[in-house]
């Protein structure tokens, strides 16, 4: 059975404009190989409602989970949440629990609790509220999405909270072989690999070194047994 | 007159997986901004035919100009060239010049030109190339879709070489205040000047540094004096 499939996507004009680097995707990968679940494809758009719901629309229904980072925040540019709600057609307004908690937030650190900091209490009809243990200011999952926030610490606390209630699939076991060699040099008996295993993946990458240059292979599936194989092959071909 | 728009196609089961960084998106997003062309939009897609061409053809399609990096080495994996052609419903086949790139590289390195990497002169019908100084497998130009390597220095390099034939618009000027408050303690106020500002950008960005906790506000727009009235707009609602 293939792993459930996930697709990303990174709301900011900042990502886009260079300012900011996202540090969130990487993260994600890496956690969804963890849990078995196949990120197969990443959006970054702009603080832009179109692109929003657009993207929204066309990843939900492409995917089986959808993770949102960004645009959850007090300002004028964080529009997020709305826009998730448009994109299903939901209205959204400020609701009692998440309203509480940031209420007792902002009174247990001494600030004003204003008109901006009550926008981050606004949430889509039926939506459950992902926990913020960082700054207190809660996402949501809606249908298939969960909308985070773009602070790398409060977006890893988010998903390491919804990570439990998403159905995984087998753990994808990867592992590298590193050859002193160029890419082009073991292409021809890569290729010939990938047809013999073909519920393997192999990726080839090129790498230099203190001006020597080199491949990193790297071979990933669920049976270890098919990848220690394809390991040994990879060696005993590039002896010869 | 709105900035010519970009996008950008990452290709790689890599940077999806979470083994590789990338890094070209983050080159990309600042050159661009240098060169007066908005990044709209960044989709990340695996080394599949379909992804792919669907991709190509809805970025192509949407924005003026589209970059597209990784894929066109020489193994199996690399697959972004024959998928471009797809999407534009182009023949592809191996060309005499790039052909003859790689035959004087190789030679000239004393490497065997294989079969492998001979796959790297198929370049789509009507295509121009883009010239590789660091290691001559060219990348090409079909209809408004760039196709670059995926190693750093080599995309760098590509895009360097392209970049002075595209038409630019203005450069966006952006300028950053440092604040020593909440974002939510300026979310208010940043709100109306972006309403009184319509030509700009406010982007406010939490930051947590010793203990503390701040927000640096952008400004970003084509006009410095715009730019700077807000900045001391700023200032003077800060200090009230």
């Amino acid at each position: 059975m293939p792993n459930p499939s996930a697709a990303m996507l990174v709301v900011g004009d900042e990502i886009l404009s260079g300012r900011t680097r996202d540090s969130n995707m990487h993260h994600l990968a890496m956690t969804l190989v963890e849990a078995g679940i196949d990120l197969v494809e990443v959006r970054i758009v702009p603080d832009d409602p179109d692109a929003i719901i657009n993207a929204v629309r066309a990843l939900s229904e492409s995917c089986d989970h959808v993770f949102t980072s960004g645009g959850i925040g007090p300002t004028h540019d964080d529009i997020t949440a709305e826009n998730v709600a448009r994109a299903f057609d939901l209205p959204i307004a400020i609701r009692g629990d998440a309203y509480g908690i940031l209420e007792t937030h902002y009174a247990a650190a001494g600030l004003d609790f204003n008109e901006a900091r009550k926008r981050m209490a606004r949430i889509p009809d039926g939506a459950r509220l992902i926990e913020n243990p960082v700054s207190a200011a809660p996402g949501f999952i809606i249908r298939n999405v969960h909308v985070m926030a773009g602070v790398p610490t409060v977006f890893k606390a988010m998903l390491a909270n919804v990570l439990p209630g998403l159905a995984g699939g087998e753990k994808v076991l990867s592992e590298t072989l590193r050859l002193e060699c160029g890419e082009g040099d073991i292409a021809c008996q890569l290729g010939k690999l990938a047809e013999k295993y073909p519920d393997l993946s192999f990726g080839s990458y090129p790498f230099r070194e203190n001006g020597c240059y080199g491949t990193n292979i790297v071979v990933r599936g669920k049976s270890a047994d098919q990848v220690e194989g394809a390991i040994d092959d990879l060696k005993t071909v590039v002896m010869n």
